[in-house]
């Protein structure tokens, strides 16, 4: 039998979790900075809590446990069983959905979203408003796993939830560009308002129709302008419709100029106004703070449908790589839990993703590689006993070192040094004992020199 | 209908992040001063490599995934319902499994010893021996929820795997010091070997018993002598053996009088011998690195079969809570997944017991609290603008702080503040920014001062 991780599941090694970490570490730094709490959830929760949040896509890519124990009890096995005795393409779904609630109550996350609303919602008697929250986890999808989509991925998502002001929008592109800064990766923000994509719904008539709208435009990308305005044409919106909505996805230009058109098309549709209002705000502000690469992109849609105001996707220039980062404002999450009329604006950074375009363009710190900085080659009992002293000495002035476990010989120790890229060796014999010195090496230029042990740890720091 | 984190499971506040933080920082700290490598593995691994390794009970506790999509074919249905059918409570456990089998082939992890078995056998040839791992992850255990145990948890485990040198349990146990000295936590470090309890049994001539005499040994703590008697009896243990055995439960004293009478009993035992020796040169190299808070307790079992060497376990001193701390060598972990005769050593430190020891005796920092340093007051437009300029500058130089998002009230700006225990507000007003300069307000002593923009920062390191 083979024993394996899970496709679409993950194995990291120690340098993966060098590089991971100066990912999370990071963007955590930078959310500290600007005041964010962390706080983790549990990785499940209640299916009562998940389902339904997604979409019905999204509820069949939710892992489900099986309940503890007898998790079927005799006397419902003949409903079980009909469920399935009766089965075709047209019910499937429902009758899996009906099977699936009677051995299972609980699901792994799908996100850090709905279990944050669920969290504030349950904490809100503690909870200083507004919280500006973050939380670094992983979730789960049951996803087909194939080239740069996992099964088990991490998210970085930070919130400000209870504030109305567009601030909070500024301050979520201000972090955007310090964690990017940080990394050394130039990117583009492109920005937009959910209110701008509902005054076009209204434009044609059609306000009804702002999901089936939004959907077909964020695929723009994608599949390009022709397939975007079939599947609007399937969808039921007619050819006049899509006459008037084509020259706004294929706007070019400045911010500015982009606004000017805006404004003679939707200007006076009262969303729209809001929208645009909306918009200028956060581009004036933001260029106040020294923010220059926003693009208005009034095609972003991102799908969910739980965003109201603005919404924000970040791409890294020049790399064929989808969006690193997204987010935008939703005016009612809470509200699915019993908690209405509470503002929120959040992002999520894609730790894979950003993980990806660092390793392809060579932007991890060069040391990385470095986990322990000295070994200490053990010659024997009595050197070692000797050595443990020196390396604690080291460790609390913050030198990592370790001794090789066992006095084998010289050349088996001196791979293990290289292999793991140690920096340097110490070495230690009877002589240097004696002598209160110790041979350090230097495992890059080769160079040994000898130096008395009240030095060592100023020489390595 | 309410939602609600489940039970057993638990969401963590931004203070309660904060300690957990500190505690899994320390933890962090000390391993990688010794040359400790991270690892993470995935969060659901294959049943195949789950069930089996933690006994039947083990088995039972393991949290099932549902297998995704339409997770029974109408066809197997037969088979699977005929195992509830006819279901009685002999045959409960066998049906459940084979019922499980059917619809699940993945689960949670329980712990992390397992996973880094699967994960050393698959990447063999890339890890340099002698491996030293650490991993801080969730586990899951299907448990009955009550108070201190969960269903979700963290483990903080290191482990040298591929070297025989009891020089890698020393180092350990500098670790344990290492990590509860940082905490300020005082404990005893209880140290056995496996090998003195196998020369037990093989003193009363039951080697083939050596399971059921360290079960039953593991409960002296908590059940008493003569209840482990008693035990020890229903499990085919006679009369005279009992009496053998009761002196060696009994046994008080120094580590040397321990060890002098256990030099009687076992001494000419070929396997007591070894661990009398090995527990020896532990002692010895522990007391040359100055560990001086090893008590040999050779009623220390701790039920996990896979131990063969040394077993070791902390308690903190004066306080009513079981091991903080646990451990052991074993020789052959990776055996279970086909890659034989490689020895290791661990520990794993309890991060849930050492919050609460922490908590209990007041150990946490006096300032985790102190989320973010500075919050700047709102008082405007143009003023918050400002603020901007000036925040970005203080976080430069590492000073966490945040804009109020509106220009609310100031007697609700100061509420949050409060709330949210900053240490300092700065209020800039028309006037201050005329000046360049800003209101400081230190708000646990209250005072307030007009300090110039330029020194800022510097007052604030």
């Amino acid at each position: 039998m083979e024993y394996k991780a899970i496709k679409g599941t993950r194995d990291f090694s120690p340098l993966q979790m060098q590089k991971r970490n100066y990912i999370f570490d990071t963007i955590t730094k930078v959310y500290r900075s600007h005041g964010f709490l962390q706080i983790e959830t549990p990785a499940m929760e209640s299916l009562n809590t998940l389902m339904g949040k997604y979409g019905e896509e999204g509820d069949k890519l939710l892992f489900k446990i099986l309940d503890s124990g007898m998790f079927l009890k005799p006397e419902e096995m003949q409903e079980f069983s009909s469920l399935f005795s009766d089965i075709n393409d047209n019910n499937q779904t429902i009758s899996i959905n009906k099977a699936t609630k009677m051995i299972s109550e609980k699901g792994l996350r799908y996100d850090l979203t709905v279990p944050f609303a669920r969290f504030v919602v349950n904490h809100r008697n503690d909870i200083v408003f507004p919280f500006k929250r973050f939380q670094i986890q992983p979730v789960w999808r049951a996803d087909r796993p194939q080239k740069g989509r996992y099964r088990e991925f991490y998210q970085c998502d930070a919130d400000i939830i209870g504030s109305n002001s567009l601030m909070n929008e500024v301050e979520l592109l201000q972090i955007i560009n310090e964690v990017f800064s940080a990394f050394g990766l130039p990117i583009v923000i492109k920005l937009n308002n959910r209110k701008i994509l509902s005054a076009f719904a209204e434009l044609l008539g059609k306000a009804d129709k702002i999901t089936d709208l939004t959907v077909a435009i964020d695929k723009l990308d994608k599949i390009g302008l022709d397939n975007v305005i079939n599947e609007l044409q399937e969808k039921g919106f007619c050819k006049e419709d899509c006459e008037k909505i084509s020259p706004l996805l294929n706007v070019k230009g400045s911010n500015e100029e982009k606004l000017l058109l805006l404004e003679n098309i939707i200007g006076n549709i009262e969303i729209g106004r809001q929208g645009l209002e909306e918009i200028k705000y956060v581009l004036t502000k933001s260029n106040n703070a020294d923010i220059n690469n926003i693009e208005l992109d009034i095609t972003l849609a991102r799908g969910l449908n739980y965003y109201t105001g603005a919404i924000v996707e970040v791409k890294a220039l020049d790399m064929q790589m989808g969006s690193i980062t997204g987010g935008g404002r939703y005016d009612n999450l809470t509200g699915i839990f019993g908690m209405p009329d509470v503002s929120g604006v959040g992002i999520s950074f894609g730790a894979d993703r950003i993980y990806d375009c660092l390793e392809e363009k060579g932007l991890f710190p060069k040391d990385i590689e470095v986990a322990t900085k000295v070994l200490f080659i053990n010659f024997g009992e009595k050197e070692s006993d000797f050595c443990l002293h020196l390396a604690t000495t080291l460790r609390k002035k913050g030198i990592s070192c370790e001794i090789y476990p066992e006095s084998a010989k010289l050349k088996k120790q001196m791979k293990y040094a290289n292999d793991r890229h140690f920096p340097y060796c110490i070495l230690v014999g009877e002589e240097e004992i004696k002598n209160s010195a110790c041979v350090l090496k230097n495992m890059l230029t080769g160079e040994q020199e000898t130096i008395a042990f009240d030095s060592l740890s100023e020489k390595l720091q």
